[in-house]
């Protein structure tokens, strides 16, 4: 049996595009579904790969007479002739494998045009100028692209002449000066190539089909597969199209255009597009003319208008998604070219997706997988206007999404005057620190010159889901002259400035923005991914406004209150320096005692705003030296109290002796001291002390020092604080009628003894507000799963844990040896770079290392407490790959930032739909 | 079926400890092998349980008829009467559980005495004194520990006897105070108890059968079964023996006396021993009168030394242990009382082991398993001479073992001079760095004020095997006046002071030592150890000198050569730091030029050295900074240097206006300025680009930072430089006839792309080296299991890799998410004392945890390339629990500081003995 290598479109499988290219099945499917496409027919890759396995230059036997066999289907069909005089068929040959690929060869149009042919064009179009310019393109094309001639030899030519017409465009050129290009084009082949232009058409395409074929292996092409890591099995080998050629610009009744089956920027169900009347394709790109919108057409042509939204209608039918599409009008016919799946924003995206299910036109599990998840950070944070067009002043990392306008101020005491008299606020530090809390509060976005995507700027925002540039290395923040620099460029305090935390770009002035938009369609597109998900997604909240925006954003809960942000307020911070810098139990537990009712009223406050929905408190998990100045920072300070004293001291040795001297004359007036010095000691004292004490916890390796839980066993007061308040505020919500469900988890864990000390602690402390307040409670005991050993040990830890939530950002520090802050540093990027990772392991959950840790320990978990209750609470609970993982190893619920709750809820239910297990039993088609 | 009771010596079940107690079951044994024990029987357990099962206070029903009988089987041995006024039985009542356990009932000794029996007593020994003080003693022990009579009661009457007799020791009290004392103690037991003292000797048994009983569920013993885990399968319910009582102190045929079948100190076989004629055990014990050596015996009573020797044997023949053993002559009978297994130092315990295979007694397995690996300490380091009676001045931590005497010197420089010239000499800092290195060699031992036991000071230290003590922290260092503080105490550059690194102690002076002692009698057993086992036993050594040392201890081949540790060398650590703070990588290339024929040479030293044994090179690991000077230190220094500048300066304006002032003047003596300041510009230039080297390069975490392969992979010329010596050097050997074996190692791997640059490169190098040499090079390319991931994906590494090496230190440190210093400092103490955890993870492999991690990165990457050689090579492969489990999870080898060797080779014929998988097929009887 001869193989076949040939397919006519109407006979091609449109599902085939490993076979037939992804352009050539395309072509296929869109005749085969009745579009009026220009016939043509497809050489397959497997014919590819044969010609470039054999030695010599022929293509494989019988393909040729195939390739004739179809030519003259095509001339049955246009009732035109391929090389013939009246009515020539001029066909586009192109290339076309399965994946898109640049590096191969280019469009070959106007192919069939020769001397003869020609001179039929002419006639036919009526229009001489037309004919010449179709033919020095051909023959440039050819020329190029099939034999190998090189560009400059062409536009010397092409130069000569407009030089001799004195024009300085193509338009100028008349039909004369065409014809002598496309003569001195023909010279310019038989020059190079040392052989005439090949003028038998039927040769003309044999050598297109070759050349096609044989930029397969080119250089380029080659490159580009292994750059892009494209196998064979993604694709192999090229298909060559051979298409009729149509003409839009064959009078007044042809014209060319584009369209979208719906508008792509805001998704209304219109047909979107434009086009130009007797005008060529590239005419519509070019813009040379302007093109009319589509809805013209309805004066100028109607019935074609009428085959036009008839074209549309059955396009989005048949492909059920929103379609990009050319099309062309040939003396009143029209010819669909080419279609694709439109590119739309998001807005678009979800508008499209639920009209099209009300439509009828997608089920919802299909409209639901359309969305790509993270397209959703467009409608949840405000934007920079796409228009604008403005040039960024600087660029850090994007270290927290959405943008922000505001007033440069550069301490957070002054943001937060600034903010209270109504300004819009931008904070620019070099780098923050906890106490800084109350500027973040104050401000609409923060920008930084140092540290990266985890630095306390960096998390903050990211947490109150504010606008954040970090580590934007080229500012040079002044704070005593309250200037910043930017190479040239000086902002002074108080300066309008807008930040772009998605791109991470730095702009002076204000830039327009467009606001976020939570609408209606988006609200009702979650709804149905909840319906499916069987993952649950909750929210990170620290403090009860975060988890009021939570609850906005659709969280089913609070998988993580971090309890330490609550201390950093501005007001609490001095009672936690205390409670770390108390020398005996006593002075600390003093100081713990004040917590306790800031602490309750906080928890109270998340509980009430979170009921009926479970709210998890992981206790206390910093190392305490956190909550302190630096060292550096308390030398200075130390330094500058020593200079003070020194003056003081001068200063008044100064006065006794203008007193003294004073008293030796008659007149005798006062001589003011100044302070005591020794009143400085006192302070000299306190920061001694204090400095004393940050030496004494500091630590070679803080990731792995002393906090969470081995914090928490040394001060067992401290997570008794904790407990306490989170059991009384529980309590006091009961009585009061509400539904609370709490959850205590603890961080750090990585041994069951750990566990056991706690809940020692939290059963005792439980019994007691039981007891003192006459409420049952109804809550869980759980731990982090963020250090490996615990990860080793979930069989054990499930025995005195009622839920896990892994910590995802440690177990990854834990897991790779990283510290990610060096490594984001120092060689992380390279590493990606070089490819030694594909991903950002603290970006993108490293299924395979760390991910394999998580599947061991929810296994062992549940070996030991069947169906436990298991989540994440990492930064990666946000990230849609990480999230199909999670669906995957069983986890229950996924907690992430407010602001990616919903990109999270989607994500959720398109890894249920995924992978055939959603809530409901639906599947995409 | 009633159940039996009482067992009699002769036919209670020896091996059955649970149901007779230890020493109930021993006593059996001794009994039936032939032994004259005095005759007597045991009470199971099992009745203890059920007396206390009882509510009532009776003893299970049937007891007290059989103990009458078992009385009347007793009288029947003796001849003597239980009551009988002639010649009258008298027993002794212990307690004895499965588990050795104070906290229980003290023995009662004459049990049986009444006012008849007394009377019979005195009669049989002529001795009226010796007949009322044990009736005394009776009843007071009796009163308290059966009755409950407190000690402060009899205490009182004693007193005031002794007061009355005018006499201080209870030597001086005549028979006559003894009876007064005896009646005066009578009347204390009635007037507490409100009841005569019981005349009758059954009812005296009864009674104290019921005290032994009960005192099981006493508060002291249940206490310490809960303190020390004593669960019901170790030990349930206590037993009761009791025992005819037999006198050393009947006359001159009597004696008493100790025994131990072999020299405990030596090992030397012969009987060691002393007694004391007509005397009681205690007397022995107390010391009152000085005893005689046993070989006296063989004098005075040449027929019952003849029975004590036969006694040995049958002692060494049954037990097959050295035993230690009491023993009581009553009127020329001899009664072996008590015997056990004998306590020993190592010299005696590898002797012992030695010689009793030699002699038949003991099988090899036998003989290796009675020895604890770590007692070899003693043989392999100088130990502080036991006998010697002196108070340590300071404790620090136990960080290198082994004892060493020196005069204290307090810079590295000052000890390599003092070393140079003869002395010996102990290096004492704050913490000593890197570029102390040179004082290391040149010192007997290492002290330290600050730091653990993974400090650099204690690292090195062990792996040159010389003693450290680390972070003693009371003592303070002042190097600028050359003396240090402890307390009141200074010590001054040269006193002489000894440390002991195996406890921690630090003493004033010279204490006597012990030099180590490898025997030909060690060598023999660890020739035996290396028989049986299956796991190969490596040493660390990163020098030529260490692998000497190594292959002395028994060394397999070295299993880790920490390269960087050759960067450390005085000479050579200025080329390091060159080729660190180089801006280009030309001249990083140049310092790495100058360091390639140095690491060479080092290379070359090591494979020659250790030929034919493979020797594994760890390319370079720890971060670059650590070779830099710290930032404290560089600012300080700048500090020095501007302050030399000013000084400069405002000299030579001094000089310039003394010149001025000379010039008014005839005469003109010279003036000399001083250096030009700005001479000091260049050295402060060079201060402050090494300053900002260092700030770029200091990390957060250290640990987790820009070290091992990632340092390799964004430097890979330091790579190539360390691969291409590693590869010359073995080449070079090659040539020279040599057979080598190196393998080259990469530190920190986490992900096989890692593995497969370096080993790209690795091939490179390889091949232009063999060319280069024409040699082929036997060698292997393995890495380092030492980060977590990287156990995660072991089946992948295994196709990258020739071998695995666990470096447990720091999987441990990112396993648990400790950091060990950190830990060791703040809270592992407290986690280790509150039991939260058991052990230190980085002295004890944790099994449970980063056991299961290796376990599972074995299995995997065996999965993928089985037999694969797969190793460890942290400080726990040379800790015999630690060897045990490597061993059951099958490993090719451990490997671990050189004089750990010996310990290792005896561990891990122990594990595969235990284990039952020796080499040889050989058991443990």
């Amino acid at each position: 049996m001869t193989k076949k290598w040939v397919f006519d479109f109407s006979e091609g499988d449109g599902k085939n595009k490993h076979l037939l290219g992804g352009k050539g099945a395309n072509l296929c499917e869109m005749t085969q579904i009745g579009l009026n496409v220009p016939p043509g027919f497809v050489i397959s890759t497997e014919a590819c790969l044969d010609y470039l396995a054999n030695a010599d230059d022929d293509l494989p036997a019988g393909i040729m007479d195939e390739v004739r066999g179809h030519l003259q289907r095509v001339e049955d069909q246009t009732g035109k002739v391929f090389g013939g005089a009246d009515n020539p068929l001029l066909v586009s040959v192109r290339s076309g494998s399965a994946m898109s690929m640049p590096g191969m060869m280019d469009t070959i149009l106007n192919l069939g045009l020769n001397t003869e042919t020609l001179r039929g064009l002419i006639k036919q179009s009526g229009d001489e100028r037309f004919g010449f310019d179709a033919y020095r393109r051909f023959i440039q094309l050819f020329g190029k692209v099939a034999l190998g001639v090189s560009d400059e030899a062409f536009d010397e030519e092409f130069e000569a002449v407009k030089q001799r017409a004195g024009v300085k465009t193509d338009v100028g050129l008349s039909a004369r000066d065409l014809k002598e290009i496309s003569d001195r084009f023909l010279d310019v082949v038989e020059r190079e190539t040392g052989h005439a232009f090949p003028e038998d058409p039927l040769q003309q395409l044999e050598i297109a089909i070759k050349a096609v074929f044989r930029s397969w292996s080119g250089r380029r092409a080659v490159d580009y597969r292994r750059e892009f890591h494209i196998t064979p099995e993604m694709a192999n080998g090229t298909a060559v199209n051979v298409v009729t050629m149509v003409f839009g610009n064959l009078g007044d009744d042809s014209a060319t255009g584009v369209g979208f089956t719906r508008y792509p920027d805001t998704g209304e169900n219109r047909m979107y597009g434009e086009y130009l009347v007797n005008a060529q394709g590239e005419d519509v790109v070019a813009g040379i003319r302007t093109p009319k919108p589509i809805d013209a057409l309805h004066e100028e042509m109607p019935e074609l208008y009428r085959q036009l939204v008839e074209l549309r209608d059955r396009l989005e039918s048949h492909y059920r998604e929103v379609q990009d599409f050319e099309f062309t009008i040939e003396k009143g016919t029209l010819y669909c070219l080419q279609t694709r799946n439109g590119k739309m924003n998001a807005v678009a995206l979800v508008r499209t997706s639920v009209e099209m299910v009300r439509e009828g036109l997608l089920t919802k599990p299909e409209a639901l997988m359309r969305i790509p998840p993270d397209a959703l950070e467009q409608l949840l944070f405000p934007q920079l206007d796409p228009t604008a067009k403005v040039k960024a002043i600087a660029r850090g990392l994007p270290a927290s999404p959405g943008a922000a306008v505001g007033r440069a101020v550069f301490d957070a005491d002054r943001a937060e005057q600034l903010g209270k008299t109504g300004h819009r606020v931008i904070l620019v530090r070099e780098e923050t620190k906890p106490e800084d809390i109350h500027g973040f509060f104050a401000s609409k976005g923060i920008l930084t010159s140092r540290g990266g995507k985890t630095s306390h700027a960096a998390v903050v925002a990211r947490g109150m889901g504010k606008p954040c540039v970090a580590g934007a290395e080229g500012i040079r923040v002044d704070v005593a002259m309250r200037e910043a620099f930017i190479g040239d460029t000086t902002i002074s305090e108080g300066d309008l400035i807008t930040i772009d935390g998605t791109s991470g770009d730095v702009f002076l002035g204000e830039v327009a923005m467009k606001e976020a938009e939570f609408s209606r369609e988006l609200q009702t597109l979650l709804e149905w991914a909840d319906e499916a998900s069987t993952l649950k997604v909750m929210g990170n909240a620290d403090t009860p406004e975060d988890a009021v925006k939570a609850l906005e954003y659709g969280a089913m809960g609070i998988g993580l209150c971090r309890t330490e942000r609550m201390f950093n307020a501005s007001e609490r911070l001095p009672i936690v320096v205390e409670m770390i810098v108390a020398d005996t139990r006593e002075d600390r537990q003093r100081a713990l005692d004040k917590l306790l009712p800031i602490q309750r009223a906080d928890f109270k406050g998340l509980f009430s705003t979170m009921a009926p929905r479970p709210v998890t408190i992981r206790l206390l998990d910093p190392p305490i030296h956190e909550f302190l100045p630096s060292e550096n920072q308390l030398v200075d300070e130390l330094d500058q109290l020593h200079h003070l004293k020194e003056t003081l001291l001068g200063m008044n040795i100064l006065a006794d002796a203008v007193d003294f001297m004073y008293r030796t004359t008659s007149e005798h007036p006062s001589v003011t001291k100044l302070a005591d010095p020794r009143l400085v000691d006192e302070a000299i004292d306190r920061k001694e002390t204090m400095l004393r004490k940050v030496r004494a916890l500091s630590e070679v390796n803080p990731m792995l020092g002393h906090r969470g839980v081995r914090l928490g066993l040394t001060f067992p007061e401290i997570y008794g604080m904790q407990i306490r308040a989170a059991l009384e505020a529980a309590a006091e919500c009961t009585r009061e009628g509400l539904e609370v469900y709490p959850e205590i988890m603890v961080p750090q864990v990585c041994t069951a003894q750990e566990l056991m000390r706690v809940r020692e602690s939290v059963d005792s402390i439980r019994h007691a507000v039981e007891t003192h307040y006459g409420v049952t409670l109804n809550f869980k005991f759980g731990t982090m799963i963020e250090v490996v050993r615990a990860c080793m040990r979930a069989d054990n830890l499930a025995e005195h844990a009622d839920f896990f939530s892994f910590g995802t950002n440690d177990l990854t520090q834990a897991a790779f040896s990283f510290s990610r802050e060096d490594a984001e540093n120092k060689f992380l990027p390279m590493y990606n770079e070089k490819q030694v990772l594909q991903d950002n392991p603290f970006e993108v959950l490293d299924v395979k290392g760390v991910g394999r840790l998580m599947e061991l320990a929810v296994g062992w978990g549940r070996g030991t407490r069947p169906n436990m209750k298991v989540g994440i609470c990492g930064e990666h609970g946000g990230h849609p790959a990480s999230i199909r993982f999670c669906h995957e190893i069983g986890l229950t619920y996924v907690s992430c930032s407010g602001p990616r709750v919903p990109i999270a809820r989607l994500a959720a239910a398109q890894a249920a739909i995924a992978t055939g297990t959603t809530a409901t039993g639906d599947r995409a088609a």
